[in-house]
């Protein structure tokens, strides 16, 4: 029993697709949320700046006594190399594997479509992850680099024409392979799932990433006999790196539902860019 | 006479339109740029980041002993105070000055259009200047968030048709006002001038902001005798704060040539946030 909370990190507000689905699958357990809204995107920048900056979040949620980390952002999730990732002392889980995981559960014919930001693709990390879990999948890659500002300026309904049209080049080639499952491997895709369900049909698999991370953590924490014995709901505790005030006005879209939690602004330069 | 560079900061690429501008009016002179590409976009933090972030920028150019700064970002431009900019000990331009004066100069019916970030838009500084030097002048303003993603991805050909619908619903409000004079208020703009010249029609005339600055620039220097006397073309040197490939691989978009600099990775940060 381990009553401290949940960290979860993102580049900025995709994450919040994970907290969404952390309160549905752990709803007794606090969660302290940091995006970097201040250095968002991390999707177009080096492995290095990466790399250093998701070290300085991953001290900040350390800071906040949390008892494991969640780095809810693909970008992150496939830049840390995992000679780092191992090293360290505390629980922690990317989106990449238990995306992996649930990818490779649910197709029925090996072929498994991946679409994520141009870094996370250039890395070539699901792909590598995929095959080490079943060689036999054929895994078709695509870099959606327009379905971030898509999302953040609001173009997310199922009928917009604008995303419908840029959806349809992204993703018809993918439907073309035949690929039964797709994975969403940018946390903010969850948001167009009903449009990018429309463009590849309903008997294509969407798997959210944020969704696989939870529940990823819920197995970990009961196994490691780490989750809350609370009965009340848990506490989110927000904190961003800019204005808390665009967070705050942003939120509901990834969340789903009406946001009423306090958002603190952090300065994040101020912590360490490595880890003992 | 004054051999020293010219020094141009952007919060990434699209200051290059400015440069190209400036080859073209000062051919003679060598450049400095800097694009923070490891912290790009400005457009959507708060006034206090930005102010931070343009004071690193502008201190790493006095660094290189520039005899003037040239602010090619909208952003940095109106987010900036008066108060703050007055006191500079340098000659100093940002690119709301320039452009306003070329759009008070250009239209025949007082009715201005302006569009640029959300962030600049927010400020209203571009609405306010206007009216400082021609109180008759009607302003409208839009911001235009998609367009910097998408210029930033490639969707930027005349008849592509994503940014002709994007392009539509931003503007198709303005060119109903009857605006005769359109200021184009981020530097991305420009490589989008084609697309949004059929959008608005061939009677309005659109102010390039990167242009208006060179512009202002040569004047500048012409009655301060702070030109260069050279009669060989000017150098020009590019200096980024995230990795020099991806500045070279997309510049051409900017500089509507083949790119053929040197790019070299600064450490932004460790410049001071403050100016004596």
């Amino acid at each position: 029993m381990d009553n401290r909370p949940i960290g979860v990190l993102d580049s900025g507000m995709g994450g919040l697709t994970a907290v969404r689905e952390l309160l549905r699958v752990l709803p007794h357990e606090d969660i302290v949320y940091f995006g970097d809204t201040g250095r968002v995107p991390y999707g177009t920048r080096s492995a290095e700046i990466v790399t250093r900056y998701a070290l300085q979040d991953i001290n900040f949620l350390l800071g906040r006594q949390v008892k494991m980390v969640i780095a809810a952002c693909g970008t992150v999730t496939t830049t840390l190399s995992p000679e780092l990732t191992e090293r360290f002392q505390f629980p922690y889980t990317g989106v990449l594997h238990p995306t992996v995981r649930a990818a490779v559960k649910a197709t029925r014919n090996g072929k498994i479509g991946v679409i994520a930001t141009a870094t996370t693709i250039r890395t070539g990390a699901y792909e590598r992850e995929l095959q080490k879990l079943n060689t036999d999948v054929q895994v078709y890659s695509k870099a959606c680099p327009m379905f971030v500002p898509l999302v953040e300026n609001g173009y997310t309904s199922r009928d917009n024409p604008v995303t419908r049209l840029v959806a349809e080049e992204y993703l018809l080639p993918l439907k073309e392979k035949g690929v039964d499952t797709l994975i969403l491997g940018c946390t903010h895709y969850p948001v167009l799932a009903p449009l990018i369900s429309d463009v590849m049909g309903s008997d294509v698999t969407l798997i959210d990433s944020g969704k696989a991370a939870a529940d990823y953590a819920k197995e970990l924490l009961t196994e490691e006999n780490f989750l809350s014995d609370r009965k009340i709901p848990g506490k989110c505790s927000y904190f961003v790196s800019d204005a808390p005030e665009d967070f705050t006005r942003n939120a509901s879209i990834f969340l789903g539902e009406d946001f009423s939690g306090s958002v603190s602004r952090i300065e994040i330069t101020n912590y360490p860019e490595t880890i003992d």
